[in-house]
């Protein structure tokens, strides 16, 4: 059967085809399926949507991806055929009944999932493959290989090159900004990719970009880096391990994130912007990612793989009970960071002292300090306000500009219903509240802490104001939080 | 930030938004990601789909559900929010945890499927949970009674409702029509339901397709069965047990049928058009779905689950270890029939004999025949001619007739290459090269196969003939026959 096709004039970032619904389950496919589109210029492999009103029986829409491959016009005619499963179906079948992939295999399955070969349904049973099967240290170290060679990668060509990750889970913990502004004073090269937020209400690409650009591509990243020792932007955009923006997104949907796939996850970008010397942040505790056992047995295998890949790396694990920093979205983060490099009498001191540790740690993995004495450097770099300098430095390079960050248009205060006494704030149920108040898309949106765990309260004060820009959310937000009262006397 | 709504007269089956790249990226939204459009109308939820193209900056496009719920017009404004997850995540992310689900946990998930409020990739990890951890006895009868009530049910207050079912996987092996049409000769009343093929040539919907209508809605079939004791048609049309229509998609991406999703798939829908009286049908051994051990479970599984239920039910464990009759293909299989109805001498004498078998134990099972009888009833009902002329009726009933059918435009016969005995005939090969050369879409594609196992051949003798509608199909068939030349010696 021939089909004409419909122009759309539609990209949609991945070859699909739209069928009719009555032609579709004659043809026995459904939504999200693979088809095979044939045509005289060519073969290609599709997804299926369906529709059952923009086409005639003997019509079908196909995205732009399909139409640049096959060179197709409006008065070209398609074959559509069955087509076999990829070959990393039984691979992924293979690991969720519990064998071992080799190096090969494991390259197939990245490769499909790179190219879009495999859909949204096939990854998740590979996430849930791996999440209960788990992998040997050896497929570990493959899947981060196949990820570094599915991207881009950045060559500096400098001895000092360093780094750090958190695995996240905390809400605020805007310490990035600060501590790369401080190792980049002391001399170091920090080509700092980071991410959007993926459950939280702001990740720190979310922070920057409320005061500067954060998309770049790898060569003006180079240039920016040349200027001023550092970048803060955002990974996505680089090509650096696109496999693991994929899997990620398939991981958030039901919050799993399988230990070898976040160690690979990892890894893989730290080896593609060709790190050094790498310091990595294991929060942990009630409401964090991980309780300390987890957070032991990470902090084993990442240094073990750090020695495969030449990489001196640092494990440190932190509290990662409640939120750190006061601000808890984009504009509410930047200016806790700001206020720290400000040296702001009323900054957030967990903030500070947590940016410090961590620039410690990397000035003395590095070599620019001994053992001991890197958290006397960093401080003296950030009391100075050589730290402030090289941040604004920093925005700058990247076309931004910190003065003028305005405040949410709706803005709604907590206060103390009784006295006493702080005892938790959930971090995951902080991150839910700033999402629904409009974070990270609206930037100025999220909640503003007045009190931490362990700090008194009398009956009536302020624990936290509530920052949105639509009377909806805001009206969501409050019905968010009386059903999920995240501060506990 | 407020959106302009662009109309595309697009209906997609579930309710979908496309939103620009650029505004997705800063919304953090994905391919499958959900959101939560707010308008005055109302709010809904929707799964997210990008476009890069046609879209403004200030536009999104939503499907014709979306419109339908919210009442939009071409100027309405609609908000995006930050959708909490559906409750069913985490009880899918408790199953995947190994925890058992209670009835209302169940019951939760199975109505979060049929609404669509679960993407692919959510109901992917339900089903590698249920795969890897199995479900106790009770939870399968759980998951049968949420399947039975998330759908229609037809009422046909009859006291003699058989049925039967095969957990298929064998190529061919069409005796559905043949033995419906005896034990409806015979005074049973037998509302047949069937599916459209999964991963095979064909379905008993597909070949039933080939001569008369399929879709039909329930009160359709009450009259068909009024006129005729049976009716033989597509069970998808009818809004019977949807949830398992969604998971029969998800499964078949990777192949899998968790033994509990089978369980309860074939009994809801028994349960659904009332049946009193199911014979089941499990073919085993080599390239079926299941060997001899997993058939004996089963069994067991069913029977226990059947009494549950109050159905009178029996499973037999039948030869699946190579193709039955001779076509594979729509009409190349409801020739198969028609040879077996109409006594042809060279009709296919394993699909006669097994369609013998299976109504015998179904007239037994209702009562019909007394214990060992029941196969001389059978025979006396098709060799009278009573069975053709019931299936006459009933194809008349649903609209259709049986002569005129069409022989496929391409046909190509392979030959023995050399003197031998045919040792091997893989069920999943066949299918694949069935749906390869067109079927079950293009009605007279397929393959008519003149040896099976333990057949000897000369050189140059037929084994088997090729049919398709196109030559491209054609060629593509050849070669995987190649690569996998199903028949060995």
């Amino acid at each position: 059967m021939l089909f004409k096709i419909k122009l759309l004039n539609w990209s949609a970032g991945r070859p699909v085809i739209i069928i009719g619904k009555k032609i579709a389950e004659k043809l026995t496919l459904h939504v999200n399926d693979r088809v095979l589109i044939i045509h005289e210029g060519g073969r290609t492999v599709a997804v299926v949507d369906l529709s059952s009103k923009i086409l005639k029986e003997d019509e079908v829409a196909v995205s732009d991806e399909i139409i640049e491959v096959l060179g197709l016009k409006e008065t070209s005619l398609i074959e559509l055929s069955f087509v076999p499963q990829p070959k990393s179906i039984n691979l992924i079948l293979k690991k969720l009944n519990g064998y071992r992939l080799k190096k090969h295999e494991i390259e197939i399955i990245i490769k499909d999932i790179v190219t879009n070969a495999l859909t949204e349904a096939e990854i998740a049973y590979f996430v849930a493959a791996v999440y209960k099967n788990g992998m040997t240290f050896s497929e570990t170290k493959n899947l981060t290989e196949a990820m570094v060679n599915s991207g881009e990668k950045l060559n500096l060509r400098q001895p000092f090159i360093v780094d750090k990750h958190s695995i996240g889970g905390v809400a605020g913990n805007r310490v990035t900004p600060i501590l790369v502004s401080i190792c980049a004073s002391a001399g170091l090269i920090m080509p700092k990719t980071s991410s959007r937020a993926i459950t939280s209400a702001a990740g720190t690409a979310d922070v920057i970009e409320a005061v500067a650009r954060v998309e770049f591509k790898l060569d003006e990243i180079k240039e920016i880096i040349s200027k001023t020792n550092a970048c803060i932007v955002w990974g996505g955009s680089l090509g650096i391990s696109p496999a693991d923006d994929k899997l990620i997104q398939i991981e958030k949907l039901i919050n799993i994130d399988p230990e070898a796939q976040l160690l690979a996850s990892i890894m893989s970008k730290k080896i593609a912007v060709g790190s050094k010397y790498v310091l990595i942040d294991i929060p942990y505790g009630v409401s964090a990612k991980v309780d300390k056992k987890q957070a032991l047995s990470l902090k084993n295998k990442f240094e073990k793989l750090a020695k495969v890949f030449k990489i001196k790396m640092k494990c440190i694990l932190t509290d990662g009970s409640q939120p750190i920093g006061n601000g808890i979205g984009p504009i509410l983060e930047i200016k806790d960071v700001l206020s720290v490099l400000n040296l702001k009498e009323d900054r957030p001191l967990d903030l500070e002292n947590k940016s410090l540790l961590i620039a410690g740690e990397i000035l003395e993995l590095a070599g620019k300090a001994k053992k001991g004495k890197g958290i006397m450097i960093a401080k003296r770099i950030l009391y100075s306000g050589e730290a402030l300098d090289k941040f604004k430095e920093i925005i700058e390079a990247q076309g931004g500009k910190l003065d003028g960050l305005k405040e949410a248009e709706f803005k709604k205060e907590i206060l103390a219903e009784k006295i006493g006494k702080i005892i938790k704030i959930d971090n995951k149920i902080m991150n839910s509240l700033g999402r629904i108040l409009g974070a990270p898309a609206d930037k100025a949106a999220g909640i503003y802490l007045f009190k931490h765990v362990g700090d008194k309260i009398k009956k009536g004060e302020k624990i936290m104001t509530l920052f949105s820009e639509s009377k909806e959310k805001m009206k969501n937000a409050l019905e968010f939080y009386k059903e999920n009262p995240t501060i506990l006397k």
